[in-house]
């Protein structure tokens, strides 16, 4: 039996949307090994009854805008309750869709970082052009990297495209502001180097933000600080454009039966395009499985974020990060 | 009467497209005052002929993926050529399709940095959602950025934006990975400090690249680095979803007919995203208007950096900045 501890304060859209979420895991066929402690206000829990589910009280949520210290301080609060209680019982994983800052803090000094990595990363699967999903770290779990610990989030990110993703020989490419050996920050060049000269297969060089996406990449490789402008700026134009879209087809009478004609189409744009059924970023370099949902998570896509954190139990993939970075 | 040379070799798609972007110039009754000396190839060039042209003969191009060294070192070129009349004539403006690194290098050792201005920066309007340009900078010129030249990014950004694009009290924002004070990195942090303790009015904080070109922001400021990320990650997911709406379309015989008759709105989403109608990033904190056009331009965006040469000379963008500088 897997145990998944879930903290369920501090969405953007409270408890209830996220008990939704739950509920669709606790009827999928696919998860009936796994059991869930919910973490959250007693009262707005105990709607929901399964002999699957535990329901732990906590009155406090702690705000999105919280530091590391408020983190660590704010013991009443789900998240730090959620996260004590893996750390103290060996549970299995932590989900939340809480503060992201706060999450990464209390999940990086409750479980510990793994012997041998400098720095956790943030990583999470994009949506591409041809449908594939590319593994981008960190996507922001840092605000500045050294060539080192970028270069062991290629080790980590290649290691999730294989094991969680199932990618057979994932190429691996340095996001920087050129294709060129020579382009990039100085961080970049020098990771590049590091990763050239390492025994790690499938390096295939540096690309730019604009080729990213396309299909070629399966893992992309970026400090924390420039992963978290690229997804942030894919997310941008990717919602401009989906707006111009129902722009132009609510234009007029004519256009509206355009729509008709060619909406399923734009459906599957959607859906290929739709960074929630990704579920959530998950945090890789800790000793533990710990899955961030989106704050503002529907509960379509906070139940991605507890199937997401079921696999990576599932596959033990402390242990083969524990492994992976040995190797190295 | 205004003097404009233009590098004629170097694009990707050859003299003759920048030709017909020349041609368009010279027949747009706005720019009269203005005459061209066209650097390339004589043979190539003296097709066109006109009483506002002149032509002076180059040879050899400056190869794209050329660095400081190889531009400075290569006279014969056509871009080395062209830069150099400026600075030796003293005239208006110099134009380009070549390599942006070349370009810069030998704009900004040839012509000078502005006393007091410690590094140049690229600077290119953007599209936004809902029509308006963002003015974003630096895009490109550099590699990495310190608080302070951040913070005169934002000088030079505001008066583009009101000089240039005639903007009246545009809102500055820094680009980061947070709209939070405390969020970025360690230099977008300092520069946020100089910023808002400075006498730059106009200053809204940080934002995310999701927000940033949903319309409230007239100038973005960032560092080289995050800023070319920003603008290519653009460009990657905006040529994606093209892409993806072409496919929509295209499915079927219902969708085609779908198309018929929503194409409309679809045209003029294409024309207000379309980046090529912003001609070229302009080179901000030389002595001299130096204007990069994209090595892939066509026809009318060649056109349009040449108008947007004109532009910065007639309203002499240099002067402006140096007092601008000499303000703050």
């Amino acid at each position: 039996m897997l145990t998944i501890v879930v903290d369920m304060m501090g969405s953007d859209k409270g408890s209830k949307v996220l008990l939704e979420g739950v509920k669709m895991f606790l009827n999928d066929t696919n998860f009936q090994d796994a059991e869930l402690i919910l973490v959250g206000k007693k009262e707005e829990l105990s709607v929901l009854s399964s002999e699957r589910i535990k329901i732990e009280n906590a009155e406090e949520v702690l705000p999105m805008e919280a530091g590391t210290f408020d983190a660590l301080r704010a013991k009443n609060t789900s998240m730090y309750k959620a996260v004590n209680l893996v750390k103290e019982n060996n549970y299995s994983a932590v989900v939340s869709a809480g503060s992201t800052g706060g999450f990464i803090s209390l999940a990086t000094i409750k479980m510990r970082m793994i012997e041998g990595i400098e720095r956790a990363a943030l990583v999470s699967p994009f949506p591409s052009r041809i449908g594939k999903q590319v593994v981008v770290l960190d996507i922001g779990a840092n605000n500045e990297n050294n060539a080192q610990q970028i270069y062991q989030f290629a080790i980590m990110g290649k290691i999730y495209a294989e094991e969680v993703l199932e990618v057979k020989k994932p190429s691996l490419y340095l996001l920087s502001n050129g294709a060129e050996e020579k382009k990039g920050s100085p961080e970049i060049k020098e990771a590049y180097q590091l990763i050239k000269n390492s025994s790690l297969e499938g390096f295939k060089g540096s690309i730019e933000g604009r080729d990213a996406l396309k299909g070629d990449v399966d893992v992309l490789v970026t400090d924390g600080y420039s992963g978290n402008i690229f997804l942030k700026t894919n997310e941008g134009m990717a919602s401009i454009m989906s707006d111009l879209i129902k722009e132009a087809f609510n234009r007029n009478i004519l256009s509206k039966i355009g729509y008709l004609f060619s909406n399923k189409g734009f459906k599957e744009m959607k859906k290929k395009m739709n960074y929630k059924s990704f579920g959530g970023a998950m945090l890789l370099g800790i000793n533990g499985v710990a899955v961030k949902a989106h704050g503002s998570s529907d509960a379509y896509s906070f139940y991605c974020a507890l199937k997401v954190a079921y696999r990576m139990s599932k596959i033990d993939i402390v242990n083969k990060l524990k492994e992976g970075v040995n190797r190295s």
